[in-house]
């Protein structure tokens, strides 16, 4: 196991074994404005390859131009490629070793180049040029489907065949710790033969990885299966905020629009594959119906990787000051191993007509969620389409898990964390925090994703957190 | 009228009342690397508003930051708002009268800042953050409906109470003049159990019309009917390229995607508002159903414009040197005016969830077709799903337009055009040039737009215009 001259707690997301990507604002002791760095993660600090490759480290990434940490975006780094990803993640974790001087010595550059997590405010990772939602989990699909066309038809003709997707609004992705509002729109009302105009009844999240994309490729040239992961620069975790009945009323023919354009967030850190390799697992079988050569490729392309997903709801305190410290029920737990479709296929496929996938792009998986009730990705499906009640349940009381040490399955609050780790399934005994069919204004959603940890290190995603807000 | 000291022919589509905004790329005689230039088109030449800010003029414009011409980008100056347009639109016609001597008889000046348009590669008028097509044309929706589904189900229930819309891929944006591949992708074979990858043998165009941003809003504060004209900063012709036969397979539930995603093509010369403002005209009546409030408002909002369309196809030469030097056949003729839903309601209805528009964002209006055969936009209903070949004939033999003087309804051919204007309705007789279904390899298809001409002056679009390769 690497150590740091950093502490880095025993169950943080951030161990030197992984080594996410971010951007940030900082301000300096001193400064009048704050500055914009990328870099990365390590235990309750943030390390800014912007201020140690201007002190002359991280100066031979090979495809990367020169500066590429200087630009407040990680875009031209993600389209450096592997070889320049590769080289940093060599280069910082060899810097930042407990064994290494160079930076641990120099005072003066740890605390330009070292920010404690707390003092930070977390920005977009890259300009999003384009965002992809993908459909992705057959679990997610076959109960939408069974909800709205019966069990009989409840995958479309296509689904096994093709990673169905579409595309989304990059105008309004906005980084964790972003509060958002819930929207008006255009409803029809059980019953009603015209449309009104007013307050979403029925917001929901939706749990979500999304692949960001490196090198891409130009228009008209098409990225074959067998290079596509080389193409994936890491990923983040993707709360597709959506109002089911906007959506239900607009969605045909064309697709979703205001029921998902007013918000999607995602957690701050990048995950490099080279993080993820030693959670490498195979794709489930896509033999029934085999799927078409461009999609079918043997080992070692059908990859996916094992990390446990979860999301907290955290209702909002009476009197709430805002900071968000009620308490959270864990009301799903699900793995990425879920999805049907692996982003390598989403990559080939989106790109097999010629499209242009671009540095920054996201690629949403789509809601990811398990064979049983409570590994269901949404509220629509965890309340069947809001037929029947959520319960909120607080599995332990705040500072529980210190004592028990059991907080394997999940992360730390964190400086800026809103709720204590829930144990045990989903929906299990605890402490009644409230009742949804859908979500309620003050409420926080919080995604979770980690690999591992238990005896081994964990490789974590940290938090995608936001809290509705009522109504503009 | 407005004359300038730049010769302006009668029928040019940029006459100085005109002055629609653009990019392009010009190499300075002597010079090594070309550079960029935004400003405007009059006549046959190019005026760089970048050139002219940097010798001191057109620096006071209210809302405008500074150097907001040095970019090589109009996003900036999109983003500055209407008393910014119309401070630059009145200070570039009073320097370019011809009774104004100061960069008329400034000789270097005018060599650096005047750039015949054969001399200049232009490119896309902004950077597109996102792209949403609508589909805002009752008629085009009808016979799309009919075919589909029937006559009875013609028009999906929301489709009168609000502009159904989707979001676009802004990374496959291509100006005029770029080619474009036919693309692969996974198609049902009629008949078929299973889905085949191949060639898609059903490549389309749609005659479009897009909105292009101005300021537009923060996320969550929507724009209210009243102000969105004023986010408007000007519409260019749009081709929205489709393969029909990947459409139909994939676009159940979540709408478009690969059918539409691998190239989407707009004319390079953005008209303002004001310079289409003697052709405002009335929406159609909305009053069955009455659309809901915030769609709603009486005049002087409920606004479009009278602008001509059409489309030519010119079908390759054999031995064609790849100059496009072939005869047109103009295939249909239409109008804005054809479109049931306005832009203003576009931008307010995109908005009323809180999505965010920022300015160079693109919001095409979707196939716009009229009443009848001859005004259908795009080969799908032309041809009625292929069911009926179309005719391609030629009206006019090449330098007809010259003797006859009548042009009044469409361009000349300009430096690089490709066909000469065709009189008539579309179809009628004349030469025949080819039979189409759907597009064949080599084809190219010209948007055109105007307003006027005949007596007064002719306020145009220029061309959008791209040319069909084989698969690559």
């Amino acid at each position: 196991m690497l150590e740091s001259f950093i502490p880095v707690a025993t169950d943080s997301d951030f161990p030197l074994e992984n080594l996410p990507w971010g951007v940030w604002e900082w301000r300096e002791p001193g400064s009048s404005a704050p500055s914009i760095h990328v870099g990365v993660a390590l235990g309750e600090h943030c390390v800014s390859a912007t201020t140690l490759q201007a002190a002359g480290y991280l100066q031979d990434l090979p495809g990367a131009p020169s500066g590429v940490f200087s630009h407040g975006r990680l875009n031209e780094f993600m389209g450096s490629g592997q070889p320049a990803w590769r080289a940093a993640r060599q280069q910082l974790q060899r810097l930042l070793a407990s064994g290494e001087g160079a930076v641990r010595d120099d005072l003066e550059l740890r605390q330009r180049a070292i920010h404690p997590a707390s003092d930070v405010r977390m920005l977009l990772p890259a300009e999003v040029g384009d965002y992809t939602d993908f459909y992705a989990s057959r679990q997610h699909a076959t109960n939408v489907g069974v909800m709205f066309r019966g069990a009989a038809n409840a995958l479309q003709p296509n689904w096994l065949h093709l990673p169905v997707g579409y595309h989304g609004r990059s105008s309004s992705i906005v980084p964790s710790g972003v509060h958002v509002h819930r929207p008006r729109g255009q409803l029809l009302p059980a019953g009603a033969a015209a449309p009104v105009f007013g307050p979403s009844a029925q917001v929901d999240f939706e749990l979500e990885v999304a692949a960001v994309m490196g090198p891409g490729n130009p228009l008209g040239c098409p990225i074959p299966l067998a290079e596509a992961w080389s193409h994936v620069f890491g990923l983040v975790l993707l709360n597709d905020w959506s109002a089911r009945d906007i959506q239900k009323w607009e969605y045909v023919p064309l697709g979703p629009f205001n029921g998902k354009n007013w918000a999607t967030q995602i957690s701050p850190w990048v995950v490099t594959l080279d993080a993820l390799e030693p959670f490498r697992t195979a794709l489930p079988p896509q033999t029934e119906p085999e799927v078409l050569p461009y999609l079918r490729e043997e080992a070692p392309y059908r990859v996916t990787y094992d990390v446990d997903l979860a999301v907290d709801i955290v209702p909002a305190v009476p009197h709430d000051s805002g900071s968000g410290s009620g308490r959270a029920a864990t009301v799903t737990r699900s793995n990425l191993k879920n999805l049907y479709w692996s982003f390598a296929q989403m990559v080939a496929h989106h790109t097999a007509g010629g499209c242009s996938l671009r540095p920054g792009d996201l690629l949403g998986s789509g809601t990811i969620s398990g064979d049983t009730p409570g590994s269901r990705g949404c509220l629509l499906e965890l309340t069947w389409a809001g037929r029947d009640e959520l319960e909120l349940r607080a599995e332990r009381r705040q500072g529980e898990e210190l004592e028990g040490g059991a907080a394997a399955e999940g992360p730390r609050a964190g400086a800026g964390g809103v709720g204590e780790e829930a144990g045990g399934g989903a929906g299990a005994g605890g402490e009644l925090l409230g009742r949804r069919r859908y979500l309620e204004d003050g409420d926080t959603v919080v995604l979770r994703g980690w690999c591992g940890g238990g005896g081994g290190k964990r490789i974590g995603f940290g938090r995608c957190e936001g809290k509705l807000l009522p109504c503009r």
